[in-house]
């Protein structure tokens, strides 16, 4: 939501149908089996995303009993009120709903009639957006859905890409992307640490209109120990230079879940790579590509950060730190130098912090409210971003969250250390 | 394969063009993703049945080192030479394999491409079909290349009913077809037993031409002792009463092993049904339909027909015993009557033998060897045939088999008991 | 029941004392924990069996509602009201009972308690055993509570030596037995085939009062084909030749089941041995021993047994043939030369045949006709007897089973194939 | 480690006679069996936890490679050398060990022969605790064995619990204690936050010879915001209020990860309680016993602690509001009123803090350093203590941890709010 020179209510039906546009754009391209299939439980079909982030207008904004105030004109009629069931994702509230190992297996609806579906309901919504006079809580509702839908996007690079690299045939969504800059030499951020202030205010007034989602709130005070934090992420190289250390084989770098883990699975390397003549390459939506060394590292879990960072004598940093030092908010006595680097892409970055409330957190009320606090348990919590987050959805305060074990995700790491 | 008016070349290319369009008859009007996904390990996708089926031909018929001898003209260039991984099935001696359980992330080939591959390889057949002098090996082959084509469009039944019933939305691949007959009142036929001969000689010269697998092989003798067999299958009313009896929960019918799967799946019927205000429904390719008191019951397993079997006081039939009845080979001393009908179809019988080899068995050499014998483990043998095998394909030396506990294939049963 | 000098009452009673005896005696030289643990769901703690095969006697003979007939006296007390759930194995109508793979748990009663219980049912029994004129149900009853007994003593020795092995200090229950004899040169005993009688007439005046389970039941005639049986079993050195071949890892020799087992479960090497400096050891009840190349080789499943075979270029027997060979029953025009040695030890002998009913069978009625009847699905028929085996429990009828991928109970092999 | 009156020294030898004996005297009249058997994966045997406390000693003091420096005397020679497998709990730096799951399987060494290995040890031990000038490091040593037996002391507690429950007869091991203290009403203790000082600074001249464990350290300022915390913990009457208001049926008060647990596992009271005859029991260490509504409730998971405290419109507190309050430390403008009961006792109590290293954590060097440290992945924080917690184990400072769906621990919990 970057701009603000035109009305708020112009802007926001612009970036609807911006943020709406880029979905379906995604999908081009794609067969309609390519579109159905789901390689894992923790992945969902590219066709469920497309209706998912359509149920959740559909539900929270159209529907009846959640229609949104202040709205004029025909009584929405639901595209299909099996989709309600077919669509929800994990809201207990809204309702029963196909249990997620099986979204897979819907080969119908089919793809044309999923994006069917969102006509529908976007111009229904062309119909609420018109309204010369929203209540507030609609627009937020509304902005809400657009992020959410931004995180489905970024989603769906993640599930697709899983989905081809199962496939022997290895194959390419799109041509290879120009190379990332080379890395440069990583330089040590020193902070004095200190108090700071983090996380979002969560009020637009004092945002200065900002979106966040609820977990992101309600700022408020740490203590942070003075600390140094690298300019830039890992590389692939030093990645490399972890496997040929014997990093995956040392018991003695790894939590113990972390150490299990490895164990079971078998780990050697990150998700994606693959050995060819003592050469590694990586499956990407481009299909096959040699490991560049000096690109950033990805596809690496929480246990497999922490362990290369133990290997080289450093460790993660905590979500604090890290936010603060993409603040630039050097103390008077230390001003960061340099800068940090690579905060908003190209990979996210493990942190050091489960994912928790911050003191003070208050859930929305109603459905909408499990958008993030039920999954406070369990899983650490990532900053920054990567080249598949949309552009301008990601911020300083921004939590993403995954289990330790998970590697389908566009993960990468950036180390610290006590100073 | 009816007639033998024409040469058996002839009749053996008209044979493959209809047996092989019939593949792709059944795969019109489905969606490239109706025809991708697997909806659990036992079933395989619609278009892995095409390609399967297409692979047969490509790998024992056309390839370099299996090429039918005699064979002149030009080199059979494979169509792809990764598709020999994708798509063997179980032949460990034809090298390694996509694992079964994920045939279903397959997004690529398409149902397109794979149709391509059949014409492909439907082409170099008709070369090698057209040659003057097929040596008799290549004539077999390509028999049982036809054959095991027929039992995958059996499966292309079973495996797509069983993904579409996995749908909230039920979809349907067809209309209802005309109801089946009412069932006649059951009669019990008498047999007096004895020495009999069952199976199939295995020789065309003495077979009269007529295919048999190899598990029919061979011919043989066998004892008898006085028995009954039903007139007709058993009914879904008399499945009704069954249930409405408490027989899903009675411990003292089941085996062991049949009582463990029904408290811990949880049966209470038949596979596919479902009591919708007091009325059962049954899932169908024709979508949910009523369940027809006078019809058949199918999608049962072993476990259920063998308690069914002992709650109605009788037992099922040896395969021994059905195939003496079905030959209508009474004793001199007591003919049968009346006769025993429904013997190839609608659904296939359980009986009470499991899948072993028969005295003197031999399996093929070379791959396909494998076809029949390493399955004689664990699996119980079903005979007669349903309305989804291809006409011409069953035979009263017919074994079909399927582990006790399998459901989703068209199968039911026939009543037995001493004498 | 061998002898039949002395009356059948008082030898029952001899008879009664001497096999409750043996159970005990088998305990000797245990720790309570030795009796209690339970190393894996198929196998039971030894005080589990001590006290089963007691709750047989006082389930079916002594308590209220099973009083044998014709008792007079006081009235039985049960020993524990508890006992009754968690000592029955599997008897569905003897009502609810303790899950099997929780055996283990019950560290109370202990021992101690066990062989107290066992006292007072084998007091109660004496009372009951001294009745002048036992109705013929009642005889019927204890002979089979006491061939019961008999049975759980076998799996006394191999659910101990399955404990023992799982512990890295390798315990010993007795010293090394002597050697084996030395295996004679392998002979091949030709069979003529033809109409052969199987099985047990089930009626002790016809059968010269010898006992026999239900499912041995009843005679019948069979058909044999020419064919040729070992003179005696496979051994350890012709075992070695197997696994040094690479038997193991030739897919082509395995059931597709037993293949598959191979591979998940790592198996190279029958259950027990080890390699220990380029020398086999094997786990045994005298601890850990070298693997003696003339001894028979044991610890083996079907599947492998039929790996075997296949390797060899033989097969394994039917139970028909077994018996028909072990019967002595060569035909007229062939008769068996040289004899068939090792009958009914050192190991029992897997053979083609699944465990099914034979021609006529009948369960008994009540709990009892839980005995064999329902595990005839899945498992496939051992004959002989093994060193475990009590003397005089096995007969040339007996029929064990087991399902394909078991190890643990003293199994082997002897081969045939077709003439 | 309670006085300081005498030398450090003797005052460890007598705490060192002390804890050892507390051991043994938790086994007294405990079976070999019940010493012996593991009742799941997350317990251990009392037998192994006697063994691996005293491996702890003979590994890291007493074993050539460990030896404690400044040792004179004979060499020590180790009980047994195949201990080091058996013991060892998940030292990686330690060695191969038996795996964790099949503790339970060894039924040798017997309970006395255990016993007997502690003597050994303890004689041993006795000759270094003589020495009169130990080395600083030695005594820290021997200090985290002590604190690490007394941890072991109350999952003896824990483990056998677990086990007797599994057992239908329900054994007590000793007679019910006097019964708590009624639950005085619940206060609301208020607490005007700021920055305060959590933690144990790790260094015994500055912690006045407190010990501590490493996760404890290092002290380190906090910033809490203004709260209240109960004066008590949660009672049996209020969970049971909570199961009858429908909370474990109510998906919205549930983490994702807890409600899909619920679901799994059945759940509906605590671990151990039963129904019988409307009246609710719990099995304790002194069998069944009614459940008494004015008792900490214990055998609560954090997923239930958590979604109890939203279902009472409160929230668990974080660790630092609960030491920062347990220390008394009200802010100067709002001293605690009243005071903060049920500190140390009867029950651990959850709090919402992920279990983490605090900042600047160092682990120890060597094996001992995977004491803690490794295990900071997916746990939370429990303070406090419990009825089964060595008396002068627990203190402010002290960490111990556990996962979120594990309720085999005697773990309640306390509310707290924002204010």
């Amino acid at each position: 939501m970057a701009s603000s020179i035109t009305s708020p209510v112009t802007s926001l039906h612009a970036r609807f149908d911006a943020v709406r546009a880029a979905s379906v754009a995604f999908a081009q391209g794609l067969s309609d089996a390519d579109a159905t299939v789901q390689s894992m439980p923790d992945a969902s079909p590219i066709k469920w995303h497309l209706a998912h982030t359509t149920w959740f207008f559909e539900t929270f904004l159209l529907s009846e009993s959640n229609a949104a105030s202040g709205r004029s004109g025909p009584r929405y009629r639901p595209y299909d009120p099996r989709f309600a069931y077919l669509f929800n994702s994990y809201y207990e509230a809204a309702g029963p709903r196909h249990p997620r190992p099986q979204r897979g297996l819907l080969t119908r609806p089919t793809l044309d009639e999923v994006l069917a579906y969102r006509r529908h309901v976007d111009a229904a919504m062309h119909g609420l957006l018109q309204h010369p006079d929203l209540a507030p809580d609609t627009v937020a509702l509304i902005t809400l859905g657009l992020h959410h839908e931004e995180q489905h996007q970024e989603l769906m690079h993640t599930d697709l890409l899983h989905l081809f690299a199962q496939n022997p045939l290895r194959p390419a969504h799109r041509p290879p992307s120009a190379a990332l800059h080379a890395s440069a030499p990583l330089q040590w951020i020193e902070h004095g640490g200190g108090r700071h202030s983090i996380g979002h205010p969560g009020d637009e007034s004092r945002s200065g209109g900002h979106f966040a989602f609820d977990c992101e709130t309600p700022a408020h005070d740490v203590l942070v120990r003075p600390f140094a934090i690298a300019s830039r992420v890992v590389t692939n190289g030093e990645w490399r230079d972890f496997i040929e250390d014997g990093g995956y084989r040392m018991a003695g770098l790894w939590l113990s879940d972390g150490w299990a883990t490895v164990q079971r699975e078998g780990w050697g390397h990150p998700l994606y790579w693959e050995l060819h003549d003592g050469e590694w390459q990586s499956m990407t939506l481009a299909g096959m590509q040699p490991v560049d060394d000096d690109a950033p590292v990805q596809h690496v879990s929480y246990f497999e950060a922490d362990a290369f960072a133990r290997w080289a004598g450093k460790r993660l940093p905590t979500e604090q730190e890290w936010e603060v030092a993409a603040r630039g908010a050097g103390s008077a006595s230390s001003p960061m130098q340099p800068t940090m680097e690579q905060r908003f892409g190209p990979v996210w970055q493990w942190t050091a912090s489960p994912y928790v409330a911050y003191p003070g957190f208050r859930t929305a009320s109603g459905a909408v409210g499990e958008y993030n606090g039920k999954f406070m348990c369990g899983q650490f919590v990532l900053r920054g971003g990567s080249l598949a987050t949309p552009p301008g959805h990601a911020r300083a305060t921004y939590r993403n969250f995954f289990y330790p074990h998970q590697r389908w995700q566009f993960c990468g790491l950036r180390l610290a250390e006590d100073r």
